[in-house]
C-alpha cells in the first residue's frame, strides 16, 4: 500500500509501505475511505516540534473494515466506521470516566494517511455507520470531522461549561475553532463571537452559528469582545489553535468567573499564569478530546441533518497528493482539505 | 481606637490609631466583636511578601453596627452583621453573576484586626444575623469563619465541582484547607482524603467528614491518593495553601478529566503547566473566593447547628495580644486564632 511520512520541516512523501495485517484476535484492519490533515500536524511540518527522520503521519480517517481479529464482537468486515484519533479499550476507568482519550490502553495510528490502518482495539475504539455510501463526499466529509475537529470543538465547549444561554468567543478559525462554533450553537449558546480575520473562514462560522464577527486580535480584540458583554467579557472562552497569544486571549477575554475551554495542542509553552486566574477567577479546563466519548451522540446530529461540520473541508484531494494538502492548510489556501482514496473525476 | 499594623516580617503591633467615622451615604461603621489572622496574612509577616513601613492589617470580621449612612436599608445601629473580606455594592454585574469578589466597586478594608471598621458600601456587603450573644465565642466562632476561611474553603469544592458522590483530596491542613473538608462533606462527597501530618488538624478533619487521611507528600503523597482511587486519583484535587508544592501536589493527584479547585493565594508563582494539563484534561479552577455570595446559604447551616465551622479556632485572645496570635499561627502552635474585643476571664 501506500501511506504518508514527514521527513522534517516541508517535507511530506507518499511512499509504498507495508500493508498492516491483523496482529491478535482484538483488533482490525480498517481500508480507509478518507483521511485529512489536522492542524496539529502542521507544527510538525513548520519545524515547531522535532520529527526527525522518516516518520508516519495522520490520525484521522474513517473507512472500510477490511479484515478483523477473532473476539472483535462490535464491529464486522465491510462496516463503514469512524475512528477516533487513538485508540481505547471503552473499559478502563477512565473510558468509564468519559476520559477515553486517557485510556490505560490508549495506542496510536501507525500513520493514518495511509490505504490502510491497523486498530488494535477495534471494539472500544471504532463507531459503526451503518449504510454510508462512500462515494457521497458530504457525508463522509461531516462523519471524518468526528474522527478529530468536531469533537475536539465540542470538548472545548463542554470543557468550558457551554449550556444554553451561554456566552461564548472562539478564539481560533481553523476547523477546530469553526467546529467549537458549531459545538456552541449545539449547546444552545445564545450569543456565539467568532474572531476570524478571514472572509472564507467568517462565512462558515456564520454559517455554523456565530452571532458575531471580531477581527481585531491582542488588546484591541479583548476589548472588543468584553464591550460586547457589559465591560466584562463572555461566559466562556474557547482557545482553539495552542500558541501563547490564543490562549492569552481566551484567558483575557471571559468574564471574571468564566470559563476557558482549551484543545489547541499547546507549542512551546505557554505555562498559565495562576496569578490572574486567582484574581479573575477564570477557569482553564480541557486538553486532548475524548473523542470517542463524544461521536456516537455528534453522529446521530449528523444523521439527522441538523448539522454539517463537514462544511469546514473547502477541498477534496486524492490522499495520492498529500503533500500539497499539507501546503495548502500551511499556506491557509485552504481551511481543511479531505484526502479521499476514490477515484477523483477532472 | 486600637488597631493592627504590620511593619515588616515578624514585626505585628497593635497600636493606637483614628476612629474610623462615616464618609458618605452609603457606608457604615462596624464595632468589631471578632477577627482573626488569615493564613495569606502570615506571607507577610514571614517576608514574603513586601509590606514596607506602618501597614494596618487583617480582613476578616465580625461586629455590630455603630453607625449607619443616610442611604443604608437593610442594616441598623445595633445588628450583628458578618463582612466578607471585602467590600461590594451587590449589584453590579460581576455581584450578579455570584463573583463579587470582582465587585466592579470592590473595596478593602483598612486594616480589619481593629476596634472598628470602616464599611463603604454596607448594603451590598454586610450579612445581618438575628439574635446573636456576642459573648457566645462558639456562635461567633462560627460566624467569623464565614468572613473568609469556611466561605474560601467552600469556593475550592464549587470551583472543583464537587456534588453529590465526588471523590476528594485536599491540600492543606490550615483552616481553610479543613473548611475545604467540611465543605466538600456539605456538598455530598463520598470520599474525602485530607492530607495532614499533624495530629490535632487530622482531628479536625476528621470530625469534619474526612473519611481518610494521607501523611505522606509530594511523589510519595500523590502514589498513595492515587493508590485510594483505582490508581488514577480522585475526582477533585482542592489547592488550599498557595505554594508551588501544593498546587504540584493537587494538579498531580487528580484523575484524567478531574478538576484542581484552588484558593491558595498563589505566592511567588507557580505558573501552571499547561501541556500536562492537556494531556491529563485535569482542569484548574478557583481564585478569590466571592466569600459574600456564599454567606446566607452557609449562614443557615450554621445556625441550625448542622455545620461547626468555628472548629477550626484552637484558641481565642483578646485582640491587643494579635502579635501573639500571628506568632502562634506562624510557629503552628494553633490551626486558627479568634481575636476578641470582649473580656476574657483568666
Amino acid at each position: 500500500m501506500f501511506g504518508t511520512f514527514i521527513y522534517g520541516p516541508g517535507d511530506v512523501r507518499y511512499e509504498e509501505r507495508e500493508t498492516p495485517s491483523l496482529t491478535g484476535t482484538k483488533d482490525a484492519v480498517v481500508r480507509t475511505v478518507a483521511a485529512c490533515v489536522c492542524g496539529s500536524d502542521l507544527w510538525g511540518y513548520r519545524g515547531l516540534r522535532g520529527e526527525p527522520g522518516q516518520t508516519p503521519i495522520g490520525h484521522e480517517f474513517v473507512g472500510i473494515v477490511e479484515s478483523v481479529g477473532s473476539d472483535v464482537t462490535t464491529v464486522a468486515v465491510g462496516d463503514f466506521v469512524i475512528a477516533p484519533f487513538y485508540g481505547c479499550d471503552g473499559t478502563c476507568i477512565n473510558c468509564r470516566n468519559g476520559f477515553s482519550s486517557s485510556c490505560l490502553n490508549r495506542n496510536w495510528w501507525d500513520g493514518a494517511q495511509s490505504e490502510y490502518v491497523h486498530v488494535p482495539l477495534a471494539d472500544g475504539t471504532l463507531v459503526v455507520v451503518p449504510d454510508v455510501d462512500p462515494d457521497d463526499d458530504a457525508l463522509v466529509a461531516s462523519l471524518l470531522t468526528l474522527s478529530d475537529v468536531m469533537c475536539t470543538g465540542y470538548h472545548a465547549a463542554v470543557s468550558a461549561g457551554v449550556g444554553a444561554g451561554s456566552t461564548v468567543v472562539v478564539v481560533g478559525d481553523g476547523a477546530v475553532g469553526l467546529s467549537a462554533v458549531l459545538a456552541s450553537k449545539v449547546l444552545g449558546a445564545s450569543r456565539i463571537v467568532a474572531m476570524s480575520r478571514h472572509e472564507d473562514r467568517q462565512k462558515v462560522a456564520l454559517s455554523f452559528g456565530a452571532t458575531d464577527i471580531v477581527e481585531e486580535r491582542g488588546d484591541e480584540g479583548v476589548a472588543a469582545v468584553r464591550e460586547m458583554f457589559d465591560g466584562i467579557g463572555p461566559d466562556a472562552a474557547l482557545e482553539c489553535v495552542g500558541s501563547k497569544a490564543s490562549m492569552d486571549q481566551a484567558l483575557r477575554s471571559a468574564r471574571p468567573g468564566g470559563m476557558v475551554g482549551f484543545v489547541g495542542v499547546p507549542v512551546g509553552g505557554p505555562e498559565l499564569p495562576v496569578g490572574d486566574m486567582f484574581a479573575s477567577n477564570v477557569g482553564v479546563r480541557g486538553g486532548m478530546a475524548p473523542v470517542r466519548s463524544y461521536i456516537e451522540p455528534l453522529l446521530k446530529l449528523v444523521l439527522s441533518g441538523e448539522i454539517n461540520p463537514g462544511a469546514v473541508f473547502t477541498r477534496v484531494r486524492p490522499l495520492s497528493e498529500v503533500a500539497e494538502a499539507y501546503a495548502d492548510m500551511d499556506e491557509r489556501r485552504e481551511i481543511k482539505v479531505m484526502l479521499t482514496t476514490r477515484p477523483i473525476d477532472g
